[in-house]
């Protein structure tokens, strides 16, 4: 029953989104309410009060309480009931289960497994994220009915680009260049270079090369949940394979995944660029990258519905899965309890 | 498998919704075919023919008999199979089941459990109905998503109007006096008093006690499935709890429940006041009952849908919950045939 | 597990559905994708890529083979692939089910057993279709949620016709004629007469026989998906049961019934007149059918959701089941592979 890797940091919520008001959320099949305390620090407690298990969240934040709307039951931060009304001290067995959270580029993260064990230290962080050359293109919380696993194959593989957003993050041609990949530690980064081609559709506009480009595409992916996606581009020939990236357009697309349950994930996703913050520029970018991400949005949940029949199927696997095996493999890992997680 | 007490009357429909046309109600898991005869009486048939299964409530009502809407099999109030098209007769083994019925209150009763066990004499009736001191204030059937058991837990708990009814039927003060309940017979009576407090909002301006009222509320619970709650007002220290209640306001809310399924049920209230009808008066009392109830249910449908998760569940017990501890065990002695069903 | 009989042609599309497009269909609990080739024939394929299971109906139609829509494995009209983005040439397992199809009577059928005994010669065509002497009511494909076999049962039924279509189908006295029925290889044939009585109300206005007519209603039911029934009426004492149908309006209408899954088909049909086509009169005609395959429809989804209860029915048969026990006798006998398929 070690389906999730339960010790591990997973995207709560974006910070922007909580407050002093108690709101929901679904991590690992388990309902949180969350809200965040007079002093700021986000609270999530299991949304079950441990009397007749109404949801704590019909109920009302007192300070940094929360009292339950049927009883009044009352719950700290911790999970400890500091009020039952009608008796004098609360039961010693009434508590709900607290879950340790951190903030770090812009998302609340939420720690599902032994509380002890929660590090912050060890959430993750992108050192671009506070580079002042870079800026922050913000997302969205994408619902996604499939299985998380299944949007981190879609976040293993840069070959699925030129079959599934045509016209915006793939090229005109075919390709055919290699793929490679490595394991390393509880990542696994995908790459592929593609050599004196054209510019992407949403890369057009950003800047003029005056001719092709070399294009870069790392797909770094942070088992369980997070995804990496630094690609860019620079004139061919002036050396970016090789390290020169001097005058480059350069992004880090950062997907944060929920897994909600084993058919629902949540996509939060926001993306850095190497150029001042331009509002136009910036919402034409959004929608490009909506367009894309709710294309595979599409993909994967008629997958999704294919697994979800009653039937066996007979698999076929390309070369191109190696890096999501290799994933998956260590998520298991994870779930079984083998490899500690880390991902800073 | 005894998960409901068959042996009792149950609540089917009020009697303004049943004429001479085929209605529907679902109860127990049986679904039901309702119709009033020429006569008057009210039939309950299984809504289903069975030759093929069509519902009969498709069909026709045809004099005192209902024709089957697929082949025209022909059925009266007792389940018998009167015509069999194309036979000479019909099969002996053609029958529905026929339900006992009975009326009381403006509510159409159903006997479940074995017909000859049946007994009119004890359908519920509550006095106050006929004594013309009192006025009716009818009510709803209000469709509830949660088990009819989970209803009757709020309907044995006084302690739970400070926190879900704040601006209808609590008053401002917490609500910290004691409850007492007792078993008599198949009900469990769980009550209160509130010395010397204000009136609570539903009752304010039906009448002027020129300061603080001493209030009662008896939760009247009848196993299965009728709960009555007498609560009421007279001025503090004029002897209420002592038995005079000479210049009061009182209130019966009966809740007559029918079980649909283990995860639903139907409430059909009403309310009955010790001062005449008024339609104004008695506009603004339904408005407060309705949302007071909508309360409840939006409640008691949050603790379903966390009921309904598959998970183990660590519970609390508290004082408050004697009484529907109580309840519950009754309902299940009843269920377990142990009990005879009595509700008057 | 010998559910469905698998060895047989099922209708699975109209024919002026199909094109240079993808659908789909679900046939026996399969999902298909289905187009048709440059030349004009008929491709289904499983619609299930065997990389990652991506629906190929998402992907793209290039020529005659089908691109997936995420990673470009591309497939011919028989299953095979014949491209592999990434590999040198694709795997030999990578393959999809190929379904045989055959078109005939503006419908496109599809062959769910052993390719290999898929025989076009065998697949269902009326002689009366291309008659000149006849015209075709073009009909719908009509979802309907319920069993096949239950609608197959409707369709050995003359005697429901008095019951569920009083407006259209029935004439307005009792129909107590009797019904024979005869089972002639996978075909059960089940007739009556009505001699000497009104027209039915869809024939009134198309011919005035100056008084009463002889009525016939023939129902072939070719197992396991096939009704023609052969209904007309000509004028009474000229002759019409001993063979002379001179002077007549005779109708087919021809049902061909997609078994979806065990509680779902759709029922595409079209109806034969012996009169010429004429828009006001075909347009009148088929709103009439509508309106009766409606109420069929509407019998047909209740009964199902009684059979989806789960709770054990007591049955009872009559005089009329005789011809549909013996069409799911037939349909069985097919499925345990002990009759071959012939609709021809």
């Amino acid at each position: 029953m070690n389906q999730y890797a339960r010790e591990a940091w997973y995207p709560l919520a974006w910070s922007r989104d909580v407050g002093r008001n108690l709101i929901t959320r679904r991590v690992l099949e388990d309902d949180l309410v969350v809200y965040r305390t007079e002093g700021g620090a986000v609270a999530a407690l299991e949304d079950a009060c441990p009397h007749r298990l109404a949801p704590l969240s019909i109920g009302r934040l007192l300070g940094d309480t929360v009292e339950c709307g049927y009883h009044g039951l009352t719950f700290d931060c911790d999970g400890r009931c500091t009020h039952a009304p009608g008796m004098p001290r609360p039961p010693a067995s009434a508590r709900v289960r607290s879950f340790p959270t951190a903030e770090s580029m812009g998302m609340v993260w939420v720690w599902m497994g032994d509380p002890l064990a929660a590090d912050r230290a060890a959430v993750f962080h992108l050192p671009a994220y506070d580079d002042p050359a870079y800026s922050v293109i913000e997302g969205d919380a994408l619902p996604v009915q499939a299985s998380y696993l299944s949007l981190a194959d879609n976040l293993c593989d840069p070959t699925h680009v030129a079959f599934v957003h045509p016209t915006t993050l793939a090229s005109t041609g075919r390709e055919e260049t290699r793929v490679q990949h490595e394991r390393q530690g509880n990542k696994v980064v995908t790459w592929r270079w593609v050599i004196d081609g054209p510019l992407i559709p949403v890369f057009q506009g950003l800047k003029d090369f005056g001719g092709n480009v070399d294009r870069w595409h790392y797909y770094h992916y942070h088992a369980p949940s997070i995804a990496v996606i630094d690609f860019g581009s620079a004139r061919t020939g002036t050396g970016a394979p090789e390290g020169n990236r001097e005058d480059c357009i350069q992004m880090y697309a950062c997907h944060f995944i929920t897994p909600v349950d084993e058919r629902t994930c949540v996509q939060h996703w926001l993306v850095l660029k190497n150029s001042p913050a331009d509002p136009a520029v910036d919402d034409r970018l959004r929608a490009g990258f909506r367009h894309a991400f709710d294309e595979d949005k599409r993909v994967l949940e008629a997958i999704q519905r294919n697994e979800d029949k009653p039937r066996e199927w007979q698999r076929v696997r390309l070369a191109l899965d190696a890096s999501s095996m290799k994933m998956r493999g260590i998520v298991e890992e994870m779930a079984a309890g083998s490899t500690p997680a880390s991902t800073r």
